[in-house]
């Protein structure tokens, strides 16, 4: 039985693939610090299981294939508080983000088509492209540089004719960087000057440290429908196991296209569609406490990690991610000796390293990516055992 | 911005795209029988219901991105009692029996790969195979023959190199036609002999009315893993707004690539799979009582059906549809007639029309899927209906 090609082209989650030896680890009555997944600590808020247990229907029926309408108009009243105006007819509820990008890219792209995306970035979107016979173009960046990527001269010299969409995360997974207006404007300028898509994934809104507020590519002009937005209810309200999430766009042939993938799954989760409605009507000082938590979550690691001799890593700026480049020669033989080899009072911690986060063969090797969901404590200790393991790791290497 | 090929080869559902013309009938103070999708009446039994109250946790997360242990249990534990014998590592959660598809078909199949399904097939299975850059390859049937599809020479006829799998759903949907062992033993050697995939969507099991018991392809021996199987809590416990489904199979390989689009989408409704693990503590009664209900709701239809001169219909076994020949010229113009100028002390009825669940060119077109999930009196009520329609609509053909 034959299995498809693209399939093989395909990777394990780099953030679960360490899975093995952590069992064993564990086996050994070792403790793990987690900060190889983006699984937040934070309590969801009531008003989700509240809504789930006033949810009174004797029948469990499907919902309506766009969505259901509480929840959209939630999603289209929430956008419209940050000036972007939305019909509801544009807005598509999905399972989760993730679900968001498999349709769309079953909709843009054919065999041999390529979608522009900074790396490192989230290693997902190379799945979904694959799936959908694409090829991810990567945009080179560098640790040095702050992992910026928004440089017009760069991108326009990747765009041929099968480039179909240039694909952001903003604020990004995994580097943190955020994109100023300038930069947004000059984004969507290439993508209306090319023909082609612009796909942002705005799931990390509110989580941005410098005061930047909460920031949407759908405020700018969009006449041609090139911004597809793709967001979700999994960070926003630490409401990751709802697989709640949406596809926004004016494009209407897009969106049209798209509805039909919709009809064919026929619906996203009931229950949890009306609870994520009900998740819209939290009060701002929800995510001003959440925020504030994340910003001493960076700076404690941020501190632990300028300390750490040989790390190159600039302060991130948004979502709860940062990349760094570690003074170690292959950071998933790093990873593998931390869970086999290493310990400090029986603890141990986990990364997601960072090759898997590019496209390009040889990059990120000697990166990692962290996710500082801990609590403040924790995470100090993790990056005190990051440390400690990279100084004894290196006297390995010698 | 350019759309991909396959998709513009896709259609709407033809259960949902006479949605304009029922609106435009509602306005106008019609009453409608729903006769067209197949949303089961039946109440979803309270455990999962009480399951959902009962979640304590402070954060929804993630789930496992291989489904929650308790319903891999919980469906394994299923499967042992149907004499099938399955580890929970061949079972992977999926959102829907819809999700269970498009990742099987992802993984199976390159650009030009063919699926052989017998038609009528429901229609979105066409939708996933060309989201997969495949193509559907029809077994031929007829309403004559009661649409029956399990001959040998027949299918054997239809394989060639760019065959990857034989796909049916047995007990069927659209047509009601249930397999014998006989039959069933004679697809999977066809498989084997072939080395291409059976897949057997048993979503309906639990609904057949001629004493079949509870019936899955998976007791039958499977030493090459040629066999996939999908399921799904939908029909079984009337719970389709709960998106739970699963794909199995003992085919190790398949099902490492499967996990990879698993571990993509990262997880399945983590509330919901938890309430679909409680399903399955549901009393052996609870599906009498239903299969009752339904089989008195198909001998309803029957009656009423084989009443209307001209009508070609064989009494379906199992599921809660059935496919019939109208003595009509047209059963798409026939269902427009319905909802724009006929009416009945201002009722009106809806079906599928059955073209769109053939792949062939021409056929189906004066057939219906008929969906039975009304009460006995709506159903009677709704076939007089039709019965009124033909012999009104005959009248405009002539």
């Amino acid at each position: 039985m034959k299995l498809s090609q693209r399939v093989q082209t395909c990777e394990l989650s780099p953030m679960r693939k360490f899975h093995p030896y952590e069992v064993e680890a564990q086996a050994k009555g070792r403790k793990i610090y987690h900060l190889n997944i983006g699984q937040p600590d934070i309590a969801t808020p009531e008003v989700y299981f509240d809504a789930v247990k006033h949810f009174a229907a004797p029948v469990l029926e499907y919902a309506e294939s766009p969505g259901v309408p509480s929840y959209l108009h939630a999603v289209q009243a929430y956008y419209e508080r940050l000036g972007a105006h939305y019909e509801e007819a544009d807005i598509l509820a999905t399972t989760g983000g993730s679900e968001a990008l498999s349709i769309l890219m079953q909709c843009i792209l054919d065999p041999g088509s390529e979608v522009l995306i900074p790396e490192p970035y989230y290693p997902n979107y190379a799945t979904f492209i694959r799936a959908a016979c694409g090829e991810v173009c990567p945009i080179p960046t560098s640790p040095e540089e702050g992992y910026r990527y928004a440089d017009r001269a760069k991108i326009e010299a990747l765009i041929h004719e099968n480039t179909r969409a240039i694909m952001i995360t903003n604020p990004s997974n995994p580097t943190g960087v955020i994109l100023d207006a300038a930069e947004r404007q000059m984004l969507l300028d290439i993508a209306r000057e090319h023909d082609i898509y612009l796909i942002c994934d705005e799931v990390y809104r509110e989580f941005t440290y410098n005061g930047e507020g909460l920031v949407t590519m759908g405020t700018l002009d969009d006449p041609n429908g090139n911004l597809v937005i793709i967001d979700s209810v999994s960070k926003r309200f630490s409401a990751c196991g709802a697989r709640i999430g949406c596809l926004i766009s004016k494009n209407k042939a897009l969106m049209a296209e798209a509805l039909k993938f919709c009809q064919a799954r026929l619906s996203v989760a009931t229950l949890d569609q009306v609870a994520a409605a009900a998740l819209y009507t939290v009060e701002q000082s929800y995510f001003d406490t959440v925020r504030q938590a994340y910003q001493r979550r960076r700076d404690t690691v941020m501190e632990k990690l300028h300390a750490i001799p040989g790390v190159t890593c600039e302060v991130p700026n948004g979502a709860f991610y940062l990349m760094a480049a570690l003074p170690i020669d292959d950071a998933e033989r790093f990873q593998k000796w931390l869970l086999t080899d290493f310990e400090d009072q029986g603890e141990t911690v986990m990364f997601s390293p960072g090759h898997s986060f590019y496209a390009t063969p040889g990059k990120g090797v000697n990166e990692v990516r962290i996710a500082y969901v801990l609590k403040e404590a924790d995470l100090a200790r993790a990056m005190d055992l990051l440390a400690l393991g990279i100084a004894q790791y290196q006297k390995t290497m010698m």
